[in-house]
């Protein structure tokens, strides 16, 4: 069973800078493009989520190290993978490569906590977090 | 009276394009900057207003006349007017200039509906249409 | 034969407001990612022109008006046609419809001037200027 | 001495989310908006050691731990300090915090390789390196 997800995405004009490249921030954006499929091909749906059980999932820490730079109309791919899975708490892992080279372009990862609507950490709801754990890595 | 608003900003390098300028969706949001301090001038915050009474304003229409081009590290300012101001929309007239060089980068307009909880237009609350009134152009 | 091209784009978390809809300055991006597919669609990348024959094609203005909102994770068409093509001018007409419910969401134009390398308006390139003439609605 | 730089802005509408609180990848903007600063402090404008010695900074690494939500119109101030520096590399760390309560929002590192006009790593230019070496923590 395929536990990573595949993200495709072309560089837009928008993310790129005048240094001719996509402006660092960016990266950030796919990551959670790379999550919100992740979590498509597990079962749910993350808009779903946050608007029937009132659970959001903020970031707590992030992280991207930048190998060799994207460029304008690029094809992209963001390989997404949940590499910790708690009760409150997961960890995602990203490579972030040009489709046409296959080179790497960057990997990182992110930590979430799932908060209630109240703004405070709660357990995520049995059912997303049953879905989840079948594709821990 | 000063029937106009000047936000001052720098330019980030983050809105800069591959073509090393800025990138044109940006003037928008430095619009909308103009429109917060006008407001601000006029003794409201949308903030406040947002929260309070449950009314925000959507934009209806925007339109952006591109003159000259915006450079990392430029020192812009943004001149915003009311020019209508009906019950439920209003139009506000921006004018973006190069602080430097006096140069006129941009104009442009956007006008608003105010809406309520529930989505649909609505009259704009009594004090803040007050607020407003004063300053039509 | 087809004279519009279409784009299809899933919004992304990053593009949504505390309004809980899409930023109104993203709609241009969206635009330009029609630009995009539009002029692959007659025959050259927007890429290679800039870097071949160092010609760029700058904004001159840009026009939008908002009829529906559009959210997190609703899958969105961007639909372009050329309506105006002079040798250093053109104007670009979208219309961006909700996928699932057909619903025009936004609709707009961009005129666009190009330019050389120092900066100043010029032609199209003959062999670009032919590619889209045979598009213009 | 003073020996780091602060940095004061407002959160623009354009950058909250549905969540109702900053999306996260805004705070790698302000990173970079602070390492300006902060390099302004130190005597060197960024802008022109890109123009005038054809050296740009490229980002290595972010890191970004997110402790607190910003909210809209919220004044926030980055404190960037410089905390390591060798020839071709850097790393800034930065506090990002809410002026009016004083909390603590996030707090992270970016590290940077200096690389010329061909892409490629290269030291910093010896009068840059001065400006900035007077002020590592």
């Amino acid at each position: 069973m395929e536990r990573s997800s595949e993200s495709k995405l072309r560089v837009r004009y928008a993310e790129t800078d005048q240094m001719g490249v996509v402006y660092y921030s960016n990266y950030l954006v796919w990551m959670e493009i790379g999550r919100t499929d992740f979590c498509l091909m597990t079962g749910f749906r993350y808009s779903a989520m946050e608007a029937e059980d009132g659970v959001m999932i903020a970031v707590a820490e992030a992280n991207c190290r930048y190998r060799r730079p994207a460029r304008y109309d690029d094809e992209i791919v963001v390989q997404t993978s949940l590499t910790t899975l708690k009760r409150r708490t997961m960890t995602f892992s990203y490579e972030i490569r040009n489709i046409a080279s296959g080179e790497v372009l960057a990997d990182g990862f992110t930590t979430h906590v799932s908060i209630g609507r109240d703004g405070r950490p709660c357990t995520l709801p049995p059912k997303q977090f049953g879905f989840l754990s079948e594709f821990v890595t």
